[in-house]
């Protein structure tokens, strides 16, 4: 019996589990919202505890490991994560190999669950895909040719910050428009917000919105969007409108540059309903080219994804 | 002595060469323009005028074959094209080798132009790039791991119809503001035509491309704007500024979505001089992340890059 040790060192949680290969279920499972101050010393002592608590003991056979941010994939030291301090040029890689004797890969989490989707997801059958998540923010991984594609430096995947509309609104990496400041949870409750505020109580523009957070417009979130776009709210039906537009609009993009068969996407906003999809599906197909055809399914695994990619990288190393 | 056949059907002219393998000269070379009422039937007639004319019935090892439309490179069956009428599901290279008696491999002119400047041009020594052409279209072709990536049917490298501005004019694939909209030298001269019709004679607005064409307005061409430009006139300047803008953007969003190392540009639009460059450099590096790092270049074949791809492919049919 061969057994796998996945990781999940995501920016808000961190996440364990173990697996025999072959099978489809975990063996253990361990999860844990990582402290507002965390840094990557708390995060990693987290993650101890956890593994402590699956394996008892035990050694695993391989370590597979999904990662929050950049990575340099071939050597597995994280370059740095954009949620948690202190994580610049930790050799992950190495440290876990040091600390448990197994082979271990690392990569960045879109890379990651796409892989994850590939082997054991939506993905299965496939042999070009591009896996997308849409959350708080909008990334992306490729598998082609039966394997990830990570780019010269491990930067592929960046459909977030794809233009989709020059004269869109501003966002936190310099340009206007891009998919990640249309379609992610916080930039379209920013949206919300301001627009609330400054059209106060208008017959029926949010009034669902306003209901669903008591008023209090500092806890919108993109989920309470999602829940008063299926209650029939106007205004986050413009918003997510908008987001399904530009993410329509980035994968007809991909897929006339890339022409892979098939899309998944995951990550909480992708669960925003019927009419997303309706418009998303629209958009890519009137971006597309005639010829180029795909097709866009949901993700299979959840936010399990990344945790089933890495148990594939742990395999991979025992090649 | 192994001798090469390479063949170039292009949407306005044909050209053949002969080369022996390692040499980096034509042995032999010949080209026509394709006459005004062309189809496939011509095509291949005046084609096999050239051959002729090179071979001298000398048997070629093996032919390589460039064509200016969607090819199945699999099978080497020609889909159609857009240029010439009676393409439409040509087996090429079954109708090659039945006649030459020698392996044969068909593919379409972004591709082979791509494995043209990779192994033989600018993109020698790189592992990931990408070819643009810019010209009477907008194309493009991919290596990946030094290995074409045409996609799931062969439709991979369609930059000149990403959207990068929505509110853009309208271009003949039904989107507004594709790259080829903006960027391919017909729009272009079809942009600066319409602006001058309406806006006659405005102090030094157009004035130099008026010169040029001597008031012929129908007689516009991408050439002429590059020209017009070159020569300080500020009409010229600003729409071909808006190309490179678009380019820009198109190459700064591929960026972030593959990460390849390099970017080869070819066709005629990028002989538009030191602005040109300046502005599609600033744009592609704006609009990629600032890890996503990348190097963009002149092609280094010219019109020989489809010819010199073809080499490349037949060179891979004999292993």
């Amino acid at each position: 019996m061969t057994l796998i040790l996945a990781l999940d060192f995501g920016g808000t949680k961190l996440a364990a589990a173990t697996v025999n290969v072959g099978s489809k279920q975990w063996l253990g499972y361990e999860r844990r919202l990582s402290p507002t101050n965390a840094n990557a010393e708390t995060d990693l002592e987290i993650m101890r505890s956890l593994i402590n608590s699956l394996l008892k003991g035990v050694k695993p056979d391989a370590i597979g490991v999904s990662f929050g941010g950049p990575v340099d994939a071939t050597t597995g030291k994280v370059r740095l994560s954009h949620h948690v301090m202190g994580w610049e040029n930790v050799p992950l890689r190495n440290l876990l190999e040091d600390e448990f004797g197994v082979p271990t890969r690392v990569d960045n989490d879109a890379n990651v669950a796409a892989l994850g989707e590939y082997r054991f997801g939506a993905g299965q059958g496939y042999d070009s895909l591009f896996y997308i998540t849409v959350s708080t923010g909008v990334g992306g991984g490729w598998i082609l040719n039966g394997k990830p594609w990570r780019g010269a430096e491990g930067m592929a995947g960046e459909i977030g910050h794809m233009v989709v509309d020059p004269s869109g609104p501003v966002c936190l990496c310099g340009k206007r428009g891009c998919v990640e400041r249309l379609a992610s949870g916080p930039y379209m409750a920013q949206d919300a917000r301001e627009i609330l505020l400054n059209e106060p109580h208008r017959d029926y523009r949010g009034e669902i919105i306003r209901e669903l957070v008591g008023d209090n417009l500092e806890s919108i979130t993109g989920q309470i969007l999602s829940n008063a776009a299926a209650a029939g709210d106007n205004l986050a039906k413009e918003i997510l409108c908008r987001a399904s537009w530009a993410l329509g609009v980035g994968i007809g993009n991909v897929a006339n540059l890339i022409n892979p068969q098939l899309f998944v996407l995951g990550g909480g906003v992708t669960k925003a309903g019927e009419h997303f999809w309706e418009v998303l599906r629209k958009m890519s197909r009137e971006t597309a080219l005639p010829e180029v055809n795909f097709e866009i399914v949901p993700a299979a695994l959840g936010d399990d994804a990344p945790l089933w990619g890495a148990v594939a990288l742990a395999l991979d190393s025992l090649q």
